[in-house]
């Protein structure tokens, strides 16, 4: 683990290798050997498992309920809406056969030409159209909407270039899909669940993120309007972490969803859609991970607090331990989860250098010196600052030092977007800048034709329209036409 | 649903059409458009989810850890263990390709014949075969062992015939893998994870189960002994509901997985797999459900206790919640979940009808003349039994009901199956009875060949030979040969 962690590559000299080297090293994930695929390791998936659950708990609380769609999609269903096709149709996975069989030169196991399907089938890139043809037999009057429900599934995007938890073929994510009755309900419904993820990505993640509206160009494709937050990177780079669709009624046409109104007419549902994935596990890891390994804010860390003892002889140890007993009883009774790791085939240096790695947002280490002093040595992940306390009230000062663990990231994360945010007006200013990496504040014109040509010129995107944007009259930095507020472009993951 | 209920088609009728038709009606699943497979509602998909929370923490405090692997396979992983591709390659769905694309003549989407994989995928049938090919990289010493690694995932195989729940094309599961240093130390997990199961199966389900191992000719492809937990159904019929899977060293010779072992030498690992899937569901529905509808357990039913207000006027109403308020209270105080259903637009003999289709397992109604006399109406779903009570104590009460349902319909499920196990030592006499259900203790030679006989003259298969059976002498039923204990065979789902 020390050699390992000694092999880090520094963010410095190359952010992009540190990050793949770190999800390895840090035994979150792997490449599998089926191409962009990954496989996530216990460690890893642990840290997905309480951002689930967490967001499971905030999802029901707006009653939300969950419920499980197929995986196989037919064909013809993805092409029912024509912007929806144009979107994934050049990513999919498609099965096209439900049987192998022996060869007959006996060269091994072949696909079975006689078990070709009429209708192949995509793996599933989104669910919207599966959703939806069976909403068409849940929905008949006002009085069965709203439908609220999620789903926690696998789905499958054949892209070209991946890098794990970022962009993969197979991620884990949640898509809801909601019906409602008024297109004002379900624009506020889209609007609440992009707060919803934004609460989640603050208070939990400890990350940082600014809401806004996606540009045409951006949007998800079947979408009349695509909420989104985005959140800086160490890097200055954006990485998109959720968003929310309106999806209009377009879902609704292409499946022909409709309900009897409160005034006995038929009408066409009005629909959203939202998700966040696994790539909120890249997002966790390039926001706050640092040189010596991971960085998790304690409210995600699978482990909170790790106990290290340091002994040299079985008495000592045996001293040691009847110490730190009341120490592990006292956090678990907190709901800190707390290990006591007095394995003795590893010494304390490498347990150390193996628990920063990890992220262990808390470490304690307990000698002899210190069991007669009356103390014990505290160790803060975010800022590798030790202490030595008393023992005494050590159960407290933990947690709080939890506590300002979690506010401390997000401060720090927050600091770094507001020093790396910038208005400019000029695009050749722009040009030079955006090499630095970072969130630019500029105006823009609104087209299509503008937004291509800053990215082809500077690899740079319009990531949103904020939410919180002041009307400002100025002139875009592309055109000089004229633009009412600031968007914000960065280059992105 | 009061129309719905009457038209529920009675178990004594046709058992079959019985659970198809509650499956629907109760709002647990239904068919999707995709060939065999299903699609699970909130109302299933909830009573599912409290499965999966309870299993997933039986496992991690055996010291299992969660990880996710490949939805994909590549074909030649399939074929690596010689039994395991036979018993899986007739039944695989096939990805061969990975793109669509418009059709030249416009007439809609195809699939892009320039986007033909050089290795086709199955869709994971079980994991066996990719989760071996990973822990290749991650076993090199007996110190990396044991490895004890879960997945919850969906699976797939292209069943012919599909019954919801109980056998669907695409299904949910979880699935265990472990490696270890010794044989002893394998079949020991092994066993342990058939016990969880058989514990989870009588506690929370309230379903006894015998445990029992498989005859060779029912083990799973590429197991060395395969574990089982068979349940009765109302029908008499067998449900295998969980199996726990002794690999011996087969799937890491077929993926070379060694480790140094304590004596420096290189050795195969070995390895067992264990799972249970959302066939469990239609256990759950078949052991306890009748006439009216679904009867759940109330360790996993996701609604407890549902209260009915009984009123004419607003201002009973408003007494009545008065009156509920602190009920409610003290039932979650107590972490039992529970409803106020006090909607208008529904009259109590729906409502009473619903939820009794729904299973919750106890329903209190509070009118106005209880109000008057202090009393309060409890029904028990499973005795349909009605007990008007002292509204003092009521939560207390609600309380001890709980746990006799969960309790009696343990006893009753216990009960059917006694009274419907025969021990049986003439074949004739066995055809006979095998018409009416039940499972038979009888002789069997231990060939495969008097399994198949059995199996092509009556449908009955070998369910397992059980744990504790006893060593008794005797001979085969069917050839006479001699035979050291009875085997429980059956018809099953």
């Amino acid at each position: 683990m020390a050699k390992e962690l000694k092999d880090l590559t520094k963010r410095s000299e190359d952010y992009s290798k540190w990050y793949n080297e770190l999800v390895v090293k840090a035994d979150l994930a792997e490449q599998s050997p089926v191409r962009g695929c990954m496989v996530i390791k216990p460690y890893g998936y642990a840290i997905w498992e309480k951002m689930q659950q967490t967001l499971d708990g905030m999802f029901k609380a707006t009653g939300v309920q969950n419920a499980y769609f197929p995986l196989l999609i037919p064909k013809s269903f993805l092409c029912r809406e024509a912007e929806h096709v144009e979107g994934f149709a050049k990513e999919c996975a498609v099965v096209t056969h439900y049987r192998l069989k022996n060869a007959e030169d006996g060269s091994g196991v072949i696909v079975d030409p006689e078990a070709k399907l009429e209708e192949e089938f995509v793996i599933r890139p989104t669910s919207e159209t599966i959703i939806w043809s069976t909403y068409k037999n849940w929905i008949q009057s006002y009085r069965d909407l709203p439908l609220l429900i999620n789903q926690w599934a696998n789905v499958m995007r054949w892209e070209m270039r991946t890098r794990m938890f970022l962009r993969t073929s197979e991620f884990l994510w949640q898509e809801g899909h909601c019906a409602h009755e008024t297109a004002e309900e379900s624009e506020k419904r889209t609007v609440e669940m992009i707060n919803v993820y934004a609460d989640f990505a603050e208070k939990y993640m400890a990350m940082p993120v600014i809401k806004g509206v996606k540009s045409a160009n951006e949007r998800f494709a079947g979408a009349v309007n695509t909420y989104t937050i985005e959140a800086m990177m160490q890097d200055g780079k954006a990485l998109q972490s959720g968003t929310s669709h309106n999806l209009g009624q377009n879902f609704a046409k292409a499946f022909d969803v409709t309900f009897i109104n409160k005034e006995n007419k038929p009408e066409y549902v009005w629909a959203n859609s939202w998700g966040v994935s696994t790539r909120l596990m890249g997002a966790l890891i390039m926001t706050h991970s640092d040189d010596n390994g991971l960085v998790l804010p304690p409210k995600l860390a699978p482990l909170q607090v790790v106990i290290v003892p340091i002994y040299k002889s079985q008495d000592q140890k045996d001293a040691i331990s009847k110490a730190v007993h009341p120490i592990v009883e006292g956090l678990r009774k907190k709901g800190i989860s707390v290990k006591y790791d007095d394995a003795d085939n590893r010494r304390p240096g490498f347990k150390f250098a193996d628990y920063e790695l990890k992220g262990v947002p808390v470490r304690l280490a307990l000698g002899a010196r210190d069991l007669e002093n009356g103390t014990i040595e505290l160790m803060r992940r975010d800022t590798l600052e030790k202490e030595t306390l008393p023992l005494d009230g050590i159960v407290e000062r933990v947690e709080r030092e939890l506590e300002s663990i979690q506010d401390s990231l997000f401060n720090r994360a927050l600091k770094l977007r507001e020093e790396n945010t910038f208005k400019v007006d000029s695009y050749d200013d722009f040009k030079k800048r955006i090499e630095d990496g970072g969130f630019f504040l500029v105006h823009w014109d609104g087209t299509t034709e503008t937004e291509e040509k800053i990215k082809e010129d500077t690899k740079a995107t319009i990531r949103c329209i904020p939410l919180d944007a002041e009307e400002e009259e100025g002139v875009c930095m592309v055109t000089g036409k004229p633009s009412k507020r600031r968007v914000i472009v960065a280059r992105s993951y």
